[in-house]
């Protein structure tokens, strides 16, 4: 199981997955759930991937061909001109390989469907976060909805609900994020470090703030205590029941 | 949607469903979700249902046959032996009536499946709480897991795997669960007020402690506000994320 979550304020996005291997790079920095199309100073695109390991992998693989050696292909991620195309494009890549691998899975009952959270910024529009559906269809955030969840999304969702707003800090957005992942792993043994962030600031349009949090990762443990503790003592500070 | 929960500690049991609706009553006291069995001084038998309401119903309707007018069927819920049983029975109706009205149902796409939490306390045994599948097997708690969740049961998990222990005070856990579903309320609007709680003490063999949660019920409310107040404290405490 995977989880990955992104969430836009007004100064920026911060994008967070779980993780467990690491793959290589070239101009494309791969982790295994989140992948980062840069280009300094034109762009940021940032991918986050949920469900099918080989379908996610055969999508990323179809986008990094516009991507290798300079070369910049005008339909692919480094040449699309708005977020909302790239968005588009991920999500035609995903029924193209969809169509192609799932008749095959289906014979399997295996459900070749994958799902990703596509969010940046290109030169000349704000940043923006979208959904792409298993069916390529997509949506965007919007000021009630300003976060994304893929995978086991339901344990981490209330943290998220409660503390995210427009105007809540990158640091505050990157730090309950991390919170909302210690709720989902104490819950679901199948998620788990290393967690994988990144906190892009608007118009920044480079990557300046990344982190590998793993189990040997202090802040982490400390996260996990220190949130622990809160909530023991919020519980306490609820007044006893009355059953009269 | 439902969400429904019981945990066990060594004081007791504490079950609590949401619902919004009341049906009548005969020696059976019947609210939507949570279905009492009582002979006092005898035995306390507590069913909470999530799925198909038909099915939860007609299950129910079977169940009760063995329970009216004073009369006892050593085969129902009031004549059985132990809490093993009861729960064997509950499973043995489901399947039935999944039986019946299934065929029928699959022809539309519909899940004839329903779920029961079953615990309670039978003179000569210690207290036992079940999970009665669709399929109509089961499970039992045990000391490492202590608690059930039916429906809608992610979103109100984390509180309750921190915070419920086998030494945990009945009033406690009373007030964990009312927590866990303001969790899940905040995060799923298709779960609603009024819940439904009863505390049910070990060795006491009848129900004396339930109470119902409304909109306008100034307790439930309460924990709404301090509790949101206590994970903010909480959230603020956990020290910022450090980028080198």
């Amino acid at each position: 199981m995977t989880y990955c979550v992104a969430a836009a304020v007004d100064s920026g996005i911060v994008f967070a997955s779980d993780s467990r291997t690491n793959a290589g790079v070239d101009n494309v920095a791969v982790f295994s759930k989140m992948h980062v199309f840069e280009a300094p100073g034109d762009r940021v695109v940032v991918l986050l991937s949920a469900g099918n390991l080989a379908s996610a992998q055969a999508v990323r693989s179809i986008l990094r061909q516009g991507t290798l050696e300079g070369r910049v292909d005008p339909a692919g991620i480094l040449g699309l001109r708005s977020m909302e195309d790239v968005a588009g494009l991920v999500g035609e890549t995903v029924r193209k390989v969809v169509s192609r691998d799932g008749p095959m899975l289906a014979q399997q009952n295996i459900d070749p469907g994958c799902t990703f959270i596509v969010g940046g910024q290109i030169a000349g529009e704000p940043p923006r976060l979208f959904h792409v559906y298993p069916q390529g269809n997509y949506i965007e955030t919007s000021r009630d909805t300003r976060y994304i969840q893929i995978g086991e999304t339901k344990y981490g969702k209330p943290i998220i609900d409660r503390v995210v707003q427009h105007d809540t800090t990158l640091n505050d957005v990157a730090k309950c994020l991390l919170v909302s992942f210690d709720s989902t792993m104490r819950s679901n043994l199948s998620v788990g470090l290393p967690i994988d962030l990144l906190s892009y600031e608007t118009g920044s349009l480079r990557v300046r703030r990344t982190r590998r949090y793993d189990e040997n990762d202090a802040y982490m443990r400390e996260i996990s205590r220190i949130w622990s503790a809160g909530l023991r003592k919020a519980f306490s500070d609820v007044p006893d029941i009355s059953w009269s």
